[in-house]
């Protein structure tokens, strides 16, 4: 058996089901983007049935990324999910034809609980179901991976029948998923090592496996599996998915590369791109990492700064098991000033791995320039945080052009708003609300009527000092929800969308209307609103 | 051997010392009650050496919570951190002495990378060293827990050696860390098994593990020594503490009992108080849980709520493998509102697990009687906003009385502040800053005079919709730092202690202004300055 572990990442699929992670078509194809540069093998870009965004996205992703080579020398394989009925199939292949490798990836539940409660098939339903689907899906697309749902509480016997008909019907990869992460190390390793031994055909296919981490144990499962002779991990970047999440990608790549001796396994990732696609995934889907989340929290490799400044410790390895370069972060905060160049300017985001067309970086320069006239110093983050606000925002439909707020312990906060609309005329609206956010975006949603509801508002500081860029994330859900659609691949059932928006600035007022703004221009998208409702009652000049 | 496992909570030592997290007497004492609530069986609460503030803090928490029975009949036992040496020892007792059931945790590295360049002793002087300081530790105290630091990357036929030398000299607990986060759950196991197996006199004695998650697998590793025969677990709330933190508390907990009959292990603890500490934990520390965190994170359970809007899936096993209800999590968010009287909102926060005086429950029902005003529906996370902002306040030497503040697009946002000093007279200051939260705390600074460094600045909305209460954590140092410093029980050496603070308000701008005073009043309180600095050239009336 050969040693290497392909990873397949599905932050886009199953990382962007959890709930208020929707991503925008251009930011699933922007981390796409870093996903192919970090060298993942395969990426599972969506659920094409969802709706036709979901397709859409993934077709572009298909397209640009699916067809660009990347460190391997390969471009990533690109995976569809489908449901095992033909209509989810005929939708995953439209979705991904147009990559060089594409992968069909299609699954049926097998656990008792499953089958009778969800399903309502008999196990030989579905076996005859699956076997029938994997062929079906084998007609457009010679990569087809196979997953039965739920196996960690599935009947081994029962797993080594249906997993040996589809092999039979064409299935390349099959993927061991412990659905509700309900399984133990040594179960998982255990399940792993016996459908390798019991599958009929089973040495001429791939086993992936793909565990969840209610009980904390994601991790601790899919290296069981690797070690019982699975060679497809199935994970997510900052670990994001339903529930407590997927498998963490950064957690399996580092513990295979500091345990190398232990392991004897190898990826085809490159490190040093792990904390930057970790912030971008962080800052687009509005999911925090916390700061003791291992390798990419805010203080992974803290202690290590103080051991440093401490003689009497001079041997590195006392307290650190990783160097933070190699996962990308560098300690160096402190990097341009008011009188840098945009030569320098230009050179550092390079180094940081952003490339601006020439219209953006002039944009960003002036963004830059001006955050230097506020802040003495310009910190790697501020610079990451400038240019997120700046190259990822949605399409504007209404901007800002203006914003005054009055707040404070008089009670009644006040906001007064001017945005630009879509026909470019200007519209003002002034507001009270129980607080300045408030109140600005019921200023906005005066002007914008767009009835939506908030689910979630998060700000937090990105450097050191009051006086930095602070970001604000918000995620919203429209009130008429039946334009907005997606359907579970799980439980097969409408949910509605939801939209996320990002802004930064010194002020945290503005930065909060940016991010509404942002969320409310992608809804406005989504339901094809880009003409100009105006406010009734709203004063606008 | 029995079933039983200790529950030996480190979150007041080791999930302490996270950057950021360091707590106030006052909020150690709460968690402490909490922890008694929840049922831990030991309780680590604090390194007494680290400094005068440390040591008052345990001896505190040794008198009220180690004196009080818990649900098991017996009081918890209280544990004070020791390196082994005398001083450190001597420290600790005067510390714990007044608990019922008091225990001193004394410690020594034993992998070669430690002995070599932290120690700089040969193995023999540290067996030495260790057998010294636990009979010291004996003198004092029945119960002795001795730790061989680093042991994962530690030569086992050493640790035999040491932990042999360490129970012939008295010690009753041999807790067997990964300080690192270095091992897998197959070598920890091992390690575990090893030590069970070859140590001489170690059936006398319980054995712990100690396991930290810089690769992800604190929680399995923890398990694996579980199942090799360890019958302690140390733990923290969250899986807060240094780097990537430790093994979490809620994983381990809910993993044995989810899996009863595949662990056969029980633990003392009432799981329904989970959710209730953990949300205490995080809003005293300051340090954010993520929303996919196991158990805890506020998506942990998301995905059940869905599926019981939904016909389709009657079964409630299909996707969930525990039920909210059994971590404390009630999903009914709306509770109170506008004409609710003072029994019901009283009623509502005893079933909350907040018992409040009569004092502090006036004060609380004015400010939920204020927040009915702005607010229609008060729900359960609103009352914990409430109630946590009015009972675990700081010492306050200066009160906010009033703030007003004018910010926006302009580019000059600006802020007035009216403090009430310790002398009663009050202090006016408006600055100008680089956006409202800025403006705000550069005119308290220039009133209070406190020189500090702010390092993080964090805003989250509690509740849906953005009328809600924000919550703002913000964690400082003083600038001149000599006076606040603490010791690392590692590293041995002096760290800035830095304070943290909370506040709470619909009005975001007020709620920053509420928790930096927080902060800076514990500050003022740590340098034992109660006087009344007035700034110079500062307009106070």
């Amino acid at each position: 058996m050969d040693n290497f572990v392909r990873i397949f990442d599905t932050t886009l699929r199953d990382g962007e089901q959890s709930p208020g992670a929707t991503l925008t078509s251009a930011e699933k194809l922007e981390i796409a983007r870093a996903l192919a540069v970090l060298g993942v093998d395969v990426m599972e870009a969506g659920f094409p049935a969802a709706s036709p965004d979901d397709l859409e996205g993934v077709r572009r992703i298909a397209l640009e990324i699916g067809n660009t080579p990347g460190s391997s020398g390969y471009p990533p394989i690109i995976c569809g999910l489908a449901r095992a009925v033909e209509d989810d199939i005929d939708k995953a292949w439209l979705a991904i034809e147009h990559a060089a490798r594409p992968r069909i990836h299609t699954f049926l539940a097998t656990s008792p609980i499953h089958m009778k409660y969800k399903l309502r098939l008999d196990p030989e339903e579905v076996i005859d179901q699956a076997s029938l689907m994997v062929a079906y899906a084998k007609r457009y697309c010679q990569d087809v991976e196979f997953s039965p749902e739920d196996a960690g509480r599935s009947d081994p016997e029962f797993l080594y029948l249906i997993l040996g008909e589809a092999i039979k019907a064409g299935a390349t990869t099959l993927n061991i998923p412990d659905t509700v992460g309900y399984t133990t190390p040594e179960e998982f390793g255990a399940l792993i090592s016996g459908i390798i031994k019991n599958t009929p055909g089973i040495e001429d296919v791939i086993v992936s496996v793909h565990c969840h981490d209610d009980l904390g144990l994601a991790t601790a499962n899919t290296l069981a599996g690797l070690q019982a002779g699975a060679r497809q991990a199935e994970v997510t970047i900052n670990g994001i998915g339903e529930r407590a999440g997927n498998t963490s990608l950064e957690e399996i790549v580092m513990a295979l590369c500091t345990r190398q001796p232990a392991f004897r396994l190898e990826t085809g990732v490159d490190t040093t791109q792990i904390t930057r696609v970790s912030r971008m995934v962080s800052n687009y889907t509005g999911i925090i990492v916390q700061p003791n989340k291992a390798i990419v929290g805010a203080n992974a490799f803290a202690h290590e700064a103080g051991i440093h400044q401490d003689g009497m410790l001079k041997h590195q390895g006392t307290y650190e098991i990783m160097r933070p370069e190699m996962v990308g972060l560098h300690k160096s905060s402190l990097v341009l000033g008011k009188h840098s160049g945009r030569h320098a300017f230009n050179e550092r985001l390079l180094e940081m791995g952003y490339e601006l067309k020439a219209e953006d970086l002039n944009q960003a320069f002036t963004s830059f320039k001006k955050l230097a006239d506020k802040k003495k110093n310009i910190t790697e983050a501020d610079l990451a945080a400038l240019v997120t606000d700046q190259l990822y925002r949605a399409q504007d439909i209404y901007a800002l052009e203006g914003l005054q707020v009055a707040c404070g312990t008089m009670g009644m906060p006040t906001s007064t708003v001017r945005l630009t609309g879509p026909d470019g005329t200007q519209h003002i609206h002034a507001a009270v609300g129980t607080g300045p956010v408030d109140a600005t975006y019921k200023a906005i949603d005066a002007i914008i009527q767009a009835p939506n509801r908030l689910l979630e508002f998060a700000i937090h500081s990105v450097t050191e000092g009051i006086d930095a860029i602070g970001e604000v994330t918000v995620r919203l859900e429209a009130d008429n929800g039946s334009v907005h659609q997606r359907t579970s691949p799980q439980t097969g059932r409408r949910q509605p969308r939801t939209f996320g928006g990002h802004g930064a600035d010194t002020d945290i007022i503005v930065a909060s209307a940016k991010a509404y703004l942002t969320a409310i221009n992608k809804l406005l998208v989504a339901s094809g609103r880009h003409g100009d409702p105006v406010a009734e009652g709203s004063a606008h000049s």
